[in-house]
């Protein structure tokens, strides 16, 4: 087998962290005492928004899981299977997916219980339990699961005038022809040898991405160009976080004008809510929205009377919505016609969900759609990273119109127009969302 | 604009096919003879099964396409339309997308009739419409879009002894560090400039992918190692039948052992039925299924008695089937009990539409199914390439035991047994089905 030497350094690193954590739960057994596994609580109500770093944090709850605890041995047990096979994966020199973590551990353990009846229990039913239960390890020993070389499925890619070293190979990332550098899963491990670029833009679509590299839109415009193919998966998100963190690359995040294409910013952005423990790692808090907005689309006239009126709206003060910079559309009256996306129910449930209900009540003009997001509005505040100015302005034009618009809406105007005046002109004047 | 040579050349030569197509039609406007676009129907009734070159074609049927009449005027219009865009976007160094060629053309057409009453008319309303429309330019010009310079997104990933060229770049695919090379939309331009491997095993999964790169297989096996992670498109298939057909390089499918993986093995070889005009460039007739097989899990052992008694199978003659080759399972009883994940009712549909109802009838155990395949047995009389007496006996084990299993249960073997075991030696010894 050939292995790398890179791969070997990472393994015996994550092998001593496993083996130091439950070392000390040995201890505790053998000293008579309870075992009992302590990390702090991965719920929603124990994550907190940190406003300064811009980041989604794991907050001060610790959950107890103790052995000798009726309603908390079968997890104990789930957390120390799934530790034992992770380490003996590490140990054989495996690279195992969660998939087949999930297969490795999955067996039924029959019983007696004190009164001689046989029990079938299963160890795990199906890979979500299995799922959960390395995520808790990888709060409880504070390790990625790419550091312990757990490998997925990979969707992102990349070139630019970008020099890595992956494995023991030395990758010029100028040079990939018409295809492109599909991003390892475990980018923690990949070493930046050279750069020579100003920006990193992150498309959402891959056909963009296709689009854009095909034209010579990074070698004219000194990017390096991402794409993570739709919603980004881990090794994508650490790899544009490192770029930006350690070779100061700025971030830009091309994405449809539409709730799903926010989201998609959101998570590169802050994180994802439910993985709150990795975004310290993972997410890029100075990454900005190049676009598409929808004041791209529409300008900010439509909106303009609304948004200085907009006094229903909690922790903005009216006079910040005002003081916005105005906006002209880059789309004509005859194109926006033409290639806008009338939204779809999922479409403005997600909206609110992003922005918060009382910015929807504020702009929708259909009054039945406004009377339901009434009745619902229980728990839909927003998340506090879109309750900014642009952003309540940008979702109130959506809310207004109803409307989308994806990129390819943009290419179809020409991909000179796009690559050439569309991108830069935003990036060279600062027209983007923070 | 950075602008490669290889592209110059296919736009030129597909510029000048489009021209000379369209000035024959405009030669005939001319001359005052109705304007008329003649193609082979793109229809079910008009596929063909070339058994003999295990191919799908359009057969001999025509369809007319003539300006001066009401129900074809519409359709007339739309293929021109397309035709001037996708001409306009060669001539113009643009790179489209069919989602873009869509939007490029949608317009809404405004026009008086004789009573001097206004008409709405959009040039197409959905995708749907437009993308049918590139289809019929594909078959009436005898021109693969990716050879228009339409681009789409791409999942392909490639690592191998292989260098090629592609752009400007020559591109040496054996080292990619722990990343894969993302195969271009556009494989035919791509040059095999050298090779060192002995064959090519195509993964439907993208983690399967990444675990055997990972763990050095295509160095050992000397092996291109390729991922359409899921269902293939097109530059996929285009790809492996080249290296298929140009280097002489045996491909082996591994896939699921379900209707699913089944099927992606179906349209790597034979082409997808919808689109059988495309099969002749992009499907691969001699690519075998290396597994995971149902034989594999359970042995024939299982189904040895039925299918000696198999005598209601149309087309098969029961002694073809008594002859298969006896073969023992690789699972042991424990670890299918472990892996093995039941058959939901969409896998029954699907297994059905593969093999015919016959087989289906005749080898389900489950009465209440057994009955609900004979009501709707009609159309059902399954692809004549999976008529074999190895697939038979496949799908008999399906029906029988109503299971599916993944590649991940094999790699939770330990990827050891899956790179250095199960695929060598199944290679080795010829154990695949055609």
């Amino acid at each position: 087998m050939v292995i790398s030497s890179i791969d070997k350094l990472a393994r015996d690193k994550s092998i001593e962290i496993l083996r130091k954590k439950f070392r000390l739960l040995a201890k505790r057994i053998i000293e008579g005492k309870r075992p009992v596994i302590v990390m702090p609580k991965r719920i929603l109500s124990n994550t907190i928004y940190d406003e300064k770093n811009k980041l989604l944090l794991l907050g001060p709850e610790m959950q107890r899981r103790s052995f000798l605890d009726v309603n908390e041995a079968r997890k104990f047990m789930q957390t120390l299977l799934m530790a034992s096979i992770i380490y003996e994966a590490l140990a054989n020199n495996e690279y195992p997916t969660i998939r087949d973590l999930y297969y490795r551990g999955k067996h039924t353990i029959i019983y007696r219980d004190l009164h001689g009846r046989t029990h079938h229990e299963n160890t795990w039913d199906e890979q979500r339990e299995s799922d959960s239960v390395i995520r808790d390890l990888e709060v409880y020993l504070g390790v990625l699961r790419e550091e312990m070389l757990i490998l997925s499925k990979e969707k992102g890619k990349v070139v630019g005038n970008l020099v890595i070293k992956s494995g023991d190979d030395t990758i010029d990332l100028s040079k990939m022809g018409h295809g492109a550098y599909s991003i390892e899963p475990t980018p923690d491990l990949i070493e930046f040898k050279d750069v020579d670029a100003e920006y990193v833009l992150v498309v959402e679509k891959d056909a963009v991405f296709q689009q854009l590299h095909r034209y010579g839109f990074w070698k004219k415009q000194k990017a390096i160009l991402i794409t993570s193919a739709g919603q980004p998966d881990r090794a994508t998100r650490r790899f544009v976080r490192r770029l930006n963190e350690e070779l100061k690359l700025p971030v830009y995040i091309l994405a449809d004008a539409d709730p799903y294409g926010w989201y998609i910013y959101s998570v590169f952005k802050i994180g994802s809510i439910t993985l709150s423990y990795e975004s310290e790692r993972l997410a890029t808090p100075s990454a900005k929205f190049i676009g598409v907005t929808m004041t791209d689309v529409f300008g900010d006239e439509i909106i303009r009377e609304k948004i200085k009126d907009l006094k229903s709206i909690k922790t903005i003060s009216s006079s910040t919505l005002r003081k916005l910079p105005r906006k002209k559309p880059y789309l004509t009256e005859q194109e926006r016609r033409n290639y806008i996306i009338k939204a779809k129910p999922k479409d403005i449930e997600r909206a609110v969900e992003l922005i918060g209900y009382d910015v929807a009540e504020a702009c929708l003009e259909n009054k039945e759609l406004k009377s339901k997001i009434r009745r619902k509005k229980e728990g839909l505040a927003g998340y506090p990273w879109f309750r900014t100015p642009e952003w309540i302005r940008e979702l109130c034009i959506f809310f207004k119109t109803l409307s989308k618009l994806e990129i390819e809406a943009m290419a179809s105007k020409g991909l000179k127009f796009l690559a050439d005046k569309y991108i830069p002109e935003k990036i060279n004047v600062g027209d983007w969302i923070d």
